[in-house]
């Protein structure tokens, strides 16, 4: 990196705030996606929009890549370097700005812990509903950045249903406001849900207001066990059909059940096709209608065993084992790659066995767990890095996902974002006349393409996988 | 217009689906917004979104101005041609194309009338909970392409919190395909929210698929009367830090309650100062909770008087009074100017305040009645277009009501757009980079402007007005 460039960002920064050896550059050179990684040129952490806008005028007229992360669990490779480039960290950027009871939004700098949100605004009565499975670690900033999902999508939506406005610095160095407290706007272009899940590729976000909501009085969880993945699906549509949207509503394969259990030790059947997570919330007499209404469901369809958690202790027993299935998966094997392809939950059957089928084409080993509620599923292939023949079949495999979900009308990303990782399959979804509309958008926003580079956009689309079995 | 052109797009339509004769013309010069009217060239029905295509291509070859129009109910003169031009009709694309029961989502044409397409669903036990006030002749298309709003917005949001894809026909003739009826999707930037509440702006709406949510069970109307602006916004505050989110909490000032009570004859009482109407839907017993507790903290806080529907009859009845607040207000004197400046709702008692002091500083009669829940208030001027000294008072005073609004953390406009009307007011609102950038994702999507020209983008923007007192 050209040597005025690093003292022109570190006179605007501060030393003290700068990163540029070797060993801490290394750590920035990657996130939690597997295979991916290479050096920046320098990690910052700047203390504010304005340093931000500074540092990207410095960028822009050296045409040096900017990198925002926040604490870097992406699994689309959404936060590697591409070329080098300035990394930007938020870790002092954390504050809460601005918190309106009254209006029930808060403000808050992106480097704020998601879950340290969440504990602040429920103590409050308050409640912010998205929950990344990694939002003890994650920050704000990477969750709007990426349109985080989580186990709480189905009744209460994801990250972008509760961002109202965002102050953004611009490639250009601009800093711009969109949006507000308000909770109707409609003057011009929704700016705000532009930069929400565009991954970084427009702008650095430098403050988000977000909408809240009542904090729920009470919930209440089952699990129902079942012997055929169909029941299962039947069980999730029936649901549905039956006017109950619960809070959660998960999937976890019998591979996934095993893993868990033998992981943490928590009583779970293992012996069975599909195990299904169900929770509800909201008023109590409401929700005990609700449960017990989805039990008898899952038992009219078939479920082989039923249990309500007896207490709140219990519930979270049964939350944890879905909480932490990808770290239970990932003691299996050296690697572990988890997609996170989506479908109209009414193909949630169709697409897990075809999951199935590709797994056993391939030989390669896919648990599969996740959403069912949304039909967004999790298959996590456990797999080594220094097998290579293996990991050309664990791509062939995933093409071949992505191809299924999206012959199932679903989509290549659900809540994971497009990254580097899945940037060459974005045209099997958005076709061709998309591509050309979101190129254009971010051509008129950062024309020299120094904002996340490598990240979305692809140098090349893979060629389409044929396949076999219609809908 | 040139001869070539109409032949063209004849060619393309057929000539049974083309009006052109002066009395055709007329209709289509002017829409629901006062002093504002101009002739277009053309108004054409096409079949579907391939017409729309070759009849956008044609106009962009000839640089003609396309104006779409649903019914014309448009408030910010969003839909009065600029430059003569070709208005689209949506009259032959009116159909449900695909009801999803098992996943929630319609898919429509977006001429579907909005009350239309709420009854279907709710015959089925669904859910489409945008309701602006002139659904009963509205179209999806214009609510999409508007954002609208309703009285349901505090709980249930707005429209674009239900559109979940489109199809639309860009400047260029391409037809694109955003989203989808997946309930989760990050696959790109969000196309879909761009085009909502664009004014079609950017490209030509020809399908929708939104959200629909299982019609709730049961619902509870009920009214409280105010001697005071604040015991009444103290009220509607109080509510919402009591964790309760209403489904309508509605607002009418004296000169609302009295205009309706005169057109309607239903007995409200008209010697307060206003009027609260609220509901709430969901599960009977948490409905009659919520339903007491709002009326306990009505009393509370200095309710006059306060009653409670006793059956679906009353409810209605009560519901209708705020329904038909612009008609009764609109009998009154020949003009009728209805605003819908926005504030947190934090600021409404304030807001009304600041409308009443500025009516009386301009001599002009302005009513005021809305969504307290949202903060979204519709400041409505009795005047007479003929009375061109009174008309210069009158966009005064609308002018300090919008830097009122801004000064408290407000917008210019909250649900019904910016239209012609308030293009020369959006700079107050979203800056001059706010502009810039919005030009520029306009420029990229239609860099001839011929989608519905002279709307958002003011040629030039209204000095500020220099307003006395703070925040």
């Amino acid at each position: 990196m050209n040597k005025t460039v690093i003292e022109k960002i570190t006179h605007i920064v501060g030393e003290k705030y700068i990163k540029s050896s070797t060993a801490q550059l290394l750590a920035y050179s990657y996130d939690a996606t597997a295979n991916f990684q290479r050096l920046p040129d320098l990690v910052i952490s700047p203390g504010n929009a304005e340093e931000i806008a500074e540092v990207i005028k410095v960028c822009n007229e050296y045409k040096m890549s900017i990198i925002p992360r926040g604490s870097g669990t992406n699994l689309a490779a959404g936060t590697v370097p591409y070329d080098g480039g300035v990394v930007i960290l938020f870790n002092r950027m954390d504050q809460i700005l601005n918190f309106d009871k009254e209006n029930l939004t808060i403000t808050v700098q992106p480097g704020i812990i998601s879950e340290n949100l969440c504990t602040f605004v429920e103590a409050h009565g308050l409640f912010y509903p998205p929950d990344p499975s990694s939002m003890r670690i994650s920050t704000i900033g990477g969750n709007v950045s990426e349109n985080s999902g989580g186990l709480r999508g189905l009744k209460y939506g994801v990250t972008k249903d509760y961002v109202k406005g965002l102050q953004v610095v611009l490639p250009n160095g601009d800093i711009l406001e969109t949006g507000g407290k308000l909770a109707k706007d409609v003057a011009g272009y929704d700016l705000t849900s532009l930069f929400v899940g565009a991954e970084g590729t427009l702008g650095v976000v430098t403050a988000i207001t977000l909408k809240l909501i009542p904090l729920p009085q009470y919930k209440m969880t089952s699990i129902a066990y079942f012997e055929s993945l169909e029941d299962a699906a039947r069980t999730v549509s029936s649901i549905i059909a039956n006017k109950i949207i619960p809070v959660t509503l998960e999937f976890l394969d019998k591979k996934t059940i095993s893993a868990v259990e033998q992981y943490m030790k928590i009583g779970l059947s293992t012996d069975v096709e599909a195990m299904l997570l169900l929770e509800q919330d909201g008023e109590m007499h409401q929700v005990e209608q609700d449960v017990k209404e989805m039990v008898r469901i899952a038992e009219e369809n078939g479920a082989l065993f039923t249990q309500i958690a007896k207490d709140a202790q219990e519930a979270e027993q049964i939350k944890t084992a879905r909480r932490v299935a990808l770290s239970a998966l990932a003691k299996l094997k050296p690697t572990v790659i988890l997609e996170d392809a989506t479908v109209p939950r009414s193909e949630l059957a169709k697409m897990v066995m075809r999951i199935n089928d590709i797994s056993e084409k391939y030989n390669v080993n896919i648990a599969t767990f996740g959403h069912a509620g949304d039909g967004n599923l999790h298959p996590t292939c456990l797999t080594d890095l220094r097998d290579e023949e293996e990991m050309h079949r664990v791509e062939a495999a995933f093409a071949e996902i992505f191809e299924a979900a999206l012959s199932l009308g679903g989509t290549i990303t659900g809540e994971h974002g497009v990254g580097e990782m899945k940037a060459p399959y974005l045209e099997w979804k958005i076709g061709p006349i998309g591509i050309n509309v979101m190129k254009n958008i971010k051509q008129t926003f950062d024309p020299n393409h120094i904002m996340n580079p490598g990240k979305v956009f692809a140098k090349e689309t893979k060629k389409r996988v044929v396949v076999h079995g219609g809908n």
